[in-house]
């Protein structure tokens, strides 16, 4: 056995910690599912005292190693003073697995500041990348498309766009085999002139930068296929994300009730086709790009079958060795288009 | 017959011009419903001759006075430009028309921007305010929430963000009745350390503002009832405005395929019900608040029932006073708060 490809998992992160993470992990390495990971893969982070009862309940007391860790990292605890005073709690703990080489991935669906704190103090980010963003690969038209920078940096520069830009696209290329994947700026027209500063700089940037931009792409494009990765601050992505989810549950129960109010239910198969639209369980967490290492940042409310997605999501990353084709893409860029 | 408390309505913009505008104007002002506005009350601004035959349609062709104005301001067109080309065109000589008396209000569903443009340049800003700020008025909650500026300025300062507050409350007490409204200020996290320069200077000024501020707000808060005015820049406003229409049809075309696909179409009365969720045309059209005149902007898709309800709007508006109790409010808080 090596540690090649092994992911560190937070097992105390999210509202449902630990059982739920725990379940995740369980239903990931289930020896009976062919597409499972085999149980080595996973390095559980977190109090062994309070995961054994846990564990032996299902039988798979002897099933992961695990690396001992009894602090945790809130929710709502401010990343940095928490990444200060607990440097061994479950968050910087995976993450310094992944940088001493113990682990490959780290995942976690505790807090999201934490994570991105921990990984770019203690990873750095890759050669050519200033700042990293969060990534989410939705399904919403049938094809994947890849939104960033969701949350990681409310006020980045229009170069940090371009990297997003760059990073979205060796994804889209590495693990989802999409050839020169058109990439679109969020704005708020389709206008040259719309915008911010930092959209028109960074739209600048991008038709100078050599990928296939498509140039400005409206917030109803997310639905409409119209570019495989789509760019934009973390402020205006955070906002994009809490949107669809709180809208989405706010649609789906006003329907929910209304039919059940007129006595004719709306049928489960409806129901459940709408929901994996806004269920963010089905994406299995965001992957945070631009450090030296896969990591998966799952939503705080993650259930199991969440966590279950997000350990794919990082098998599948390190398996088409997404950061090995980042760092490639990275360098020609810097070789096309060297800084000034 | 007065001119006071008249509206002109450009009848040339939108995308269902002239014919849906010219029977929204019809029905807004039917003898036969009680709730309807006086023809006096409307100033048609648009080409005579393009006009009187589908007026002559509807046996209306001396209900209405008739601005004659041939030129038209595109959709597409840059503001500034459009505005210097064509300063005759119907969107600026609506706005001419509440400069000079002819009328109180203006209403368009045209361009967005050159409304805006147009009510600043020929109206200015009302004492106090730097720069007007879009306001949409949604009924999502149950409860009237005013959320702006949904797109007039795209780069605010912390303190326009404090006369939005200030105008949205008047508005929310003036037209609603509502006492002392809460305040939010949108941001992607409830803490107080979250969000952008922006969000940090805005939110320290509206800690002294003497308002109901009820701190940040998070996107789904739209849908909860925590706050009957949220403040936002014009980038972020506009990008939420664009992904609730965006997404909602999104959704609900989902919905209603799928039911359709196992046989079970969705009832009537759960798609209208939400329908009226992501349905512009119930909302009437956008205010822009802070300028010297009661402007309204509809959608551009707006079909003879927007125009119907952005009329309502405007008489509402203007039977309300909100401008006068905007200048009101904006008066004591610059006595109480004098500018440094």
């Amino acid at each position: 056995m090596t540690t090649v490809g092994r992911i560190a998992l937070d097992v105390m992160g999210g509202d449902h910690a630990p059982r739920k993470i725990l379940e995740g992990a369980l239903r990931a390495t289930d020896p009976t599912r062919d597409d499972g990971l085999h149980a080595d893969r996973i390095l559980l982070v977190g109090p062994r005292a309070q995961l054994s009862p846990i564990l032996a309940e299902h039988n798979a007391l002897d099933r992961f190693e695990i690396l001992d860790s009894v602090e945790v990292i809130g929710m709502h605890e401010e990343p940095g003073t928490a990444l200060r005073a607990k440097p061994k709690a479950t968050i910087p703990m995976c993450i310094e697995a992944v940088r001493s080489g113990d682990a490959a991935a780290a995942v976690s669906m505790g807090n999201t500041g934490a994570m991105v704190g921990a990984a770019t103090l203690i990873l750095r980010t890759l050669p050519g990348v200033r700042r990293p963003g969060i990534a989410i690969t939705s399904n919403l038209t049938g094809k994947p498309t890849t939104l960033l920078d969701m949350g990681a940096n409310a006020a980045p520069r229009g170069s940090d766009l371009v990297e997003y830009a760059i990073m979205g696209a060796a994804l889209q290329e590495g693990v989802l085999g999409v050839k020169d994947p058109r990439v679109g700026l969020l704005n708020i027209g389709e206008e040259d002139k719309k915008g911010t500063k930092l959209t028109k700089e960074a739209r600048e940037l991008l038709l100078e930068s050599g990928l296939n931009f498509v140039g400005n792409v409206e917030p109803d494009g997310i639905f409409t296929d119209c570019a495989e990765v789509i760019v934009t601050d973390g402020f205006t992505g955070n906002v994009v994300l809490k949107l669809i989810e709180g809208f989405g549950s706010f649609l789906l129960d006003k329907i929910v009730r209304e039919g059940k109010r007129i006595g004719q239910p709306l049928p489960d198969e409806v129901l459940d086709e709408a929901m994996r639209s806004v269920d963010y369980s089905e994406y299995g967490g965001a992957l945070l790009l631009g450090v030296n290492g896969v990591v998966v940042i799952g939503h705080g409310r993650s259930d199991s079958n969440a966590v279950l997605n997000a350990l794919k999501v990082a098998a599948k990353d390190l398996d088409s060795n997404v950061n090995g084709r980042t760092v490639e893409a990275l360098a020609k860029r810097a070789k096309e288009h060297p800084a000034p």
